[in-house]
C-alpha cells in the first residue's frame, strides 16, 4: 500500500491520516461529501482534493480507505471503480453487503475524537477481506499502526462493536449524567475523578463483574429509594432500570 | 484523634484501617456484628475485638469510627455511649438523623474492595460534625491520610453520593454487560480495554459533554435499530433508554 486516497474528513479519517502520515505511508488526497471540509482537511495534511469520486475514480491509488458513517459506507463504496481496492473502517458495515470486488475491512476499535491524541500503537484492528491477497495487505498496513491487528469476521466485529457501545459511549453518558446531578451542588463533577480513575484502573486485573459496588450491588433497597425520590426524568429511569440489572445479576440466583 | 476504634469489618472499614496504621495513628479494636469477622479482622490487623458494644462503650479510644453499611448507621450510633466521640463514613446518612451528642462524617469518596490498593493521598474525604471543635479534628485526621480533604454538608455529601453512583456503580456495570456480550463470540473483553482506558484519560482535558461519541451521538438510527434487534431482556431495555437519554442531549435542542 504506497498510495492511499482517503474518503471523509471526520474523527476517524483525521486519525488515522495523522498515524499514517507519521509512518510515512502517502496520502495522495481526500474526498469528502462537503467540499469545505475536503479543503479543510487538505489543507491540515498536505493532500489534494478529490472534488467528486469519478476524479478518485481515475486517480492512480493503491488503496481507497472509507471512513464515513456507518450509514453512508455501503452506498459510498458501490460508487468506487472497480479497478481500486478499498477498505472501510465501521464496526457494523456487514462485509457481505457490500457490492464491490475489491472490499476490505480496516476497523480500528477506538473512539476517535480530532485533535485527541491517541496511542495507535495499542488500538485494536479488526481485519477482514473479500480475498485474501487484500486480507494480508491490509493486515500490514494496520500493523504499521498497531501491534495489536487481528482478522475477525463481520459478526465478530459487530459484537466488538456493539460491546464498546456500551463500554465506551455509555459510560461517557453516565459521566455527563453524574455531572448534570451536580450542576446546582456545592459537590463538583473533579471530585469524582479519582473515583473514575481508580475503577477503571481496577479493570487491569479485575474482571467488572468482581468489583461491583453500590446501593444495587448490597441490595441496599432504603438508599435506592432514597436516590429515586431526588432523580427525575431520564436520570430516574436510568437509574431504576440499571439498579434493578445489577440486583437482578448479584441476588436473584443467591 | 491518638486511639480509634473502629466498627465495621467491610471494605471501607479494612481500606481506613490501613490507611490509618499506615500513618502510624493507633487503632485500639474493632467491632463487627458478626464476631468471626471481627476476630478475623483484628487478627489482620493486630486489635482486641470488642464482642459488643458495651465493651467498646467501656473503652478509652478517642474516636469511634463507624464503617458500616448506610442502612444500619443510625441505629448504631444511637447505641453508643454519649461521651464518645463518633464519626461515620456513609455518603447518604444525614447527620440531623442521627441522635448523638458528639456525631461527625468522616466520608471518602472512593469505592473500596478489600484488599485492592487505594492511593488514599488522592481519595476526596467530606467532614461535617455536629460541633466545630469534632469537626475539626476529623478535618485534622482526615488531612493525615489524603490532601483533598473539605467540609460539606450532609445535602452536598448526599448529591456527590448519587453522583457516584452513576458515574462509578453504574459504568462498571456497563462493562459487566458489554463483557457479558462478547461471552459466546470471538471478540474479548480485554479487545475493549485500551477504548476503556483512552475514554477516561479524556477527562482528565475534556468534560464528558464534549468527547461523547457513538450511534445515539450521531443520531444514526439505523445502527441503533440494527443493535436493539441483537439484544434482548435488560440490555435490551438499557440500550433503548440510555440511547434516547443521549439522543434528546445532544439533537432535541437542535
Amino acid at each position: 500500500m504506497e498510495k492511499i486516497a482517503i474518503i471523509g474528513s471526520g474523527n476517524v479519517a483525521w486519525h488515522l491520516c495523522k498515524g499514517l502520515q507519521n509512518e510515512h505511508i502517502e496520502i495522495s488526497g481526500v474526498y469528502s461529501k462537503t467540499f469545505a471540509n475536503s479543503q479543510a482537511f487538505a489543507r491540515e495534511f498536505g493532500l489534494e482534493v478529490y472534488q467528486d469520486l469519478e476524479m478518485l475514480n481515475k486517480a492512480e491509488v493503491d488503496l481507497v480507505l472509507v471512513a464515513v458513517n456507518d450509514d453512508q459506507t455501503a452506498r459510498l463504496i458501490e460508487q468506487i471503480a472497480a479497478h481500486h481496492k478499498v477498505a472501510y473502517t465501521s464496526g457494523s458495515v456487514n462485509l457481505k453487503d457490500i457490492d464491490h470486488p475489491q472490499v476490505g475491512v480496516f476497523y480500528p476499535l477506538q473512539s476517535f475524537t480530532k485533535g485527541k491524541k491517541v496511542n495507535l500503537f495499542e488500538v485494536p484492528f479488526f481485519i477482514e477481506a473479500k480475498n485474501m491477497e487484500l486480507g494480508e495487505q491490509l493486515f500490514d498496513l494496520a500493523w504499521k499502526l498497531s501491534r495489536k491487528v487481528e482478522y475477525a469476521d463481520s459478526n465478530t466485529r459487530s459484537e466488538l462493536h456493539l460491546a464498546a457501545v456500551f463500554a465506551n459511549n455509555f459510560t461517557n453518558h453516565m459521566y455527563s449524567l453524574s455531572k448534570e446531578l451536580l450542576e446546582n451542588s456545592k459537590g463538583k463533577f473533579e471530585h469524582l475523578l479519582p473515583l473514575i480513575f481508580n475503577a477503571v484502573d481496577k479493570l487491569k486485573n479485575s474482571a467488572p463483574e468482581d468489583i461491583q459496588t453500590g446501593p444495587a450491588r448490597r441490595n441496599d433497597e432504603q438508599i435506592i429509594a432514597q436516590h429515586l425520590d431526588k432523580l427525575e426524568g431520564d436520570k430516574k429511569e436510568i437509574y431504576k432500570i440499571i439498579s434493578s440489572s445489577i440486583q437482578k445479576k448479584y441476588h436473584e440466583k443467591l
